[in-house]
């Protein structure tokens, strides 16, 4: 009955702000330390969208030095870090279960060759006028017009192909501890000469989630979202939620474009790289405040191999 | 011979922003493996003094939320952390030994009636005019003048009592991983109704790798600094450069008052409190650049329990 669980944790989990980010985790707490009542062996990620933006111009606007995207995903991995690993420390304590927690920094591998460094579609940070847009174009970022409310920059998405901590992430979670890393994706680093170096870019965290699933060799990738289930035809009168997912099914739906790019795309996506990874592999797409029903199959959207 | 060997760095291992520290991590990287390579188990800690008070600074001045110091010094891990670990696995491999390193995020538990809250003493952040220091006052900051530069912000600076990842350190540095934690001293925590919960003050780190030092056994705390000995009558006519200090010795000099508090002080104290854990303890502090003489008995000052 005990599951190794990779648990991808979205923005709704984690807030937009520090006080937000302090209320948020106390509830995400909650849900996550049912899971590990219940028996199951957890790693946990999270995302990073709005923190690491805001660091990110935060520092670069106020500051005489020039920090990269990379160093700001470090550093929004200690913003939220801190706090996920102190509010899951504290609700183990209300329970009595004796785990301890841990988070470590986390460093993914991408290819230096990756096309998404020619095509940077990940928006971040704030939305900004038509006039801001354009300064910040002339000063080398990629700016595109976002869902109508405004400019947003974009960066490079590349595909995540290692998780650096693999090795510690195993072993303290085997060990019996409660991981969490690979936090907003994990910083991006490619393979130099003088080897990892740091590259301009933000990792999908439901990509990095897959990826973390399928190489500590998890039974269930759980994208929680803000979501109850994946839809066909969202939005639309014939939409159609669904329940269960085959790897043909999944593909098929893709390729009718049913999932929006930047959305429900990548966690799809995500979804079908973890399961492909071996057979009795699932990824369950849900609500968070849902996690335990659907993890029982009563609610959710499992993408499974058979 | 192989000794199990905690590593203090300072400011000049650090340098004092991204480009700095960039050059500055590959040379301390390059050291701290030459350590490793002769066989001794290495767990790092680190300072964080400018970058948490820029940090802060910054995102206080030109947010419209307020972080605590006790995010700020997460976040200087996260910026500290990432260049600290890849800089030392880049050399490990160019040197062609297999090891893994791990930066954990680090909470330090401090005492929640610690008098340092009631009086604080440890300068943080940029220096700034009189007229800013006292408009500061008015936000409820404690400021002092520092050393005729002008004003600073000063922050609790209260004991550490407990280094909350402990078990996980021991075991992956067990395990032959070299472990980075407890940076800038940790983030500063007290026992709440629910919980840690982060408080407003940094832990000197030199006191902090002290008491890991303690709780992990090691044979021996090596705080890297800006001096290649510690002296007594420093700057003085009769000032003399020492070797070897005994507790009772230390404990005398301290009391004449040898060391400035804010400097030399809290590294003699932590000497002190990491050789008093156990027989055969020795803590040695000397210059980065003299550490493989320094751990030879070639130079540097060590204190020692008999």
């Amino acid at each position: 009955m005990s599951k190794k669980i990779v648990i991808a944790l979205g923005g709704n989990a984690l807030g937009n702000n520090l006080k937000e980010q302090q209320e948020a985790l106390s509830h995400t707490s909650s849900i996550i330390v049912d899971l590990i009542e219940e028996g199951h062996q957890v790693i946990i990620t999270h995302g990073n969208g709005p923190q690491v933006g805001k660091i990110h111009q935060l520092v670069n606007q106020n500051s005489d030095e020039v920090i990269p995207l990379y160093v700001s995903v470090a550093m929004s991995q200690g913003y939220i870090g801190f706090d996920l690993s102190r509010k899951i420390s504290a609700e183990l304590s209300k329970r009595n279960i004796e785990k301890k927690v841990d988070y470590l920094l986390s460093q993914v591998v991408v290819d230096r060759e990756d096309e998404a460094f020619e095509h940077p579609t990940k928006p971040i940070g704030a939305f900004v006028d038509e006039s801001t847009s354009k300064q910040l174009e002339t000063q080398g970022y990629t700016m595109i017009e976002d869902s109508g409310r405004g400019y947003r920059r974009v960066v490079p998405s590349p595909m995540p192909k290692h998780v650096i901590e693999l090795e510690s992430i195993t072993s303290l979670s085997n060990s019996g501890h409660v991981v969490i890393c690979t936090g907003g994706g994990g910083i991006p680093v490619v393979i130099g000469d003088t080897g990892y170096q740091g590259v301009e870019a933000v990792i999908d965290k439901d990509r990095a989630s897959a990826l973390l699933a399928k190489e500590v060799d998890a039974d269930i990738l759980f994208i929680l979202t803000a979501v109850e289930k994946v839809a066909i035809n969202y939005g639309k009168p014939n939409q159609k939620w669904l329940s269960t997912m085959s790897i043909e099914e999944t593909y098929q739906y893709i390729d009718e474009g049913h999932f929006a790019p930047g959305s429900m795309l990548p966690k799809v996506e995500a979804a079908l790289a973890f399961v492909k990874a071996g057979k009795g592999k699932k990824t369950i797409i849900s609500l968070l405040d849902k996690a335990k029903d659907a993890l029982d199959g009563k609610t959710g959207t499992v993408i499974v191999s058979e």
